[in-house]
């Protein structure tokens, strides 16, 4: 069972009317820890990977898409379950398949990780790119401007809590048609996209290369990492992007669209996707 | 030598009215190497702390902040000097003085870390809280609704490369008497209070708390967190809280402060502060 991602606090409210005693709903922040169990050399290992802040929901997902976004794993088939802790509702461990057995350099490099980080866990400067394994690019994706504009006013419809909290990241995929197909929110953008491409790793429905991802606020170099080892060719963000996202998106042939509006955004990347 | 903050980028702006290409400023993300160089049994170490991705300047600020939030030192005593790496502008060596040796185990936690999280690098849930110096509240300090109010206009005011890029979080200290002491952006925004706290702590002004921090985005808890490691005991953020953020504000002591603007705002915790 999972925790709610919302949870009520009282609250004194000041305005120029004076003060007043209110509910509010603030958005849950939990550490969620993710093991890793698995037979090395006959006997059972279990490994600590990570303890990232997470708003509870898809954390199953969540476990799924880190261990995917940080090159852990490389297919849903190596994956044999993923359960909470029957003692720990922050705590989920996955299960690696019998025969699968992750490299120990990669995992010492990602020990200690974070919910806000894709970064995490690479000890080097030099190491801090990760290898996507769907490294060519889509490039008969072509998309209307008309399309992008409409983006914006589906994300706000689909994103329930943060209405409610004011306080949570979202990620939000559509196909190339612009139709919705899933949101996911958290206090930790890296946690949102990452339940996304795990939701879609579980679901067997990786490359996403013939998506639209959508990002509510600003586009980091963690997020383009994370979109790159999906697959995924269109970032759309309603934020600013940093200059390591930009640089990243052109070498991973990602075209990249900030200050997403409804009539308007800028092109930072692969500009020959957009008509 | 730091490189800069802003960098300039080619786009293309999509509009109602077309197409047009336009320079563009970006935020710079860079990753920072932390390393700390220390005496152990009458041998050199030196060893990588962390790696960050932050915007360039006050890296020296941020070293010191990052190492004094996460708990390895815990006076400016301990430093005896912090230059950028004569080989690489993203690399800062922090040299300990003579007779300070690091705990190992603290270190061993803290080794892999990155720029949005005072989380990382804790194994286990259980040690996610780090000790504050200052646990002390400063129960004396209280605070008039108006003066609240003033200090959001400052914020951004002084907040250059956002108003630049649209891409910084920003953390800002004032004094009791509303009085603005400095400001700090950074993509992270543990990085941008990292550098407030990295300051003071060289300036020999710790604990700040005779003074108020305000946060341009959401409360989290690692910044809580942080905040509280600096004696700091009231917390003033434009956006949102976070649920653990809330509880951590309350158990230390703090007087948390949300959704601020310039004719109201919540209060969350320590409503006893605000008159």
């Amino acid at each position: 069972m999972e925790t709610s991602s919302i949870t009520s606090h009282k609250i004194t409210r000041i305005s120029g009317e004076g003060a007043e005693i209110l509910d509010d709903q603030l958005a849950v922040e939990e550490p969620l820890e993710i093991q890793i169990a698995f037979q090395s050399a006959g006997r059972s290992e279990r490994k600590s990977i990570s303890v990232t802040m997470r708003t509870p929901g898809n954390d199953r997902e969540l476990a799924a898409g880190f261990l995917f976004t940080e090159g852990i794993i490389h297919s849903k088939s190596q994956i044999d379950g993923i359960a909470h802790s029957p003692f720990d509702e922050n705590r989920v461990i996955v299960t690696f398949s019998a025969g699968f057995e992750p490299q120990i350099g990669s995992l010492e490099r990602n020990f200690y990780t974070t919910s806000s980080c894709g970064v995490c866990g690479k000890a080097s400067i030099d190491a801090i790119k990760t290898r996507s394994a769907y490294a060519n690019a889509n490039e008969g994706l072509i998309l209307k401007k008309e399309l992008l504009y409409r983006l914006v006013g589906q994300i706000v419809q689909h994103q329930s809590t943060f209405e409610t909290t004011g306080g949570l990241h979202a990620s939000a995929l559509f196909d190339v048609s612009g139709q919705f197909l899933m949101l996911r929110e958290d206090v930790g953008r890296h946690n949102a996209l990452d339940k996304i491409i795990g939701t879609a790793l579980l679901a067997d429905q990786l490359p996403l290369d013939k998506n639209i991802l959508l990002l509510s606020g600003r586009a980091s170099f963690e997020l383009i990492q994370k979109a790159a080892m999906a697959g995924i060719r269109i970032v759309a963000a309603i934020g600013a992007p940093s200059s390591l996202a930009v640089q990243l998106a052109e070498e991973s042939g990602i075209t990249l669209v900030g200050f997403l509006k409804n009539d308007k955004f800028n092109i930072y990347t692969g500009h020959h996707r957009i008509q």
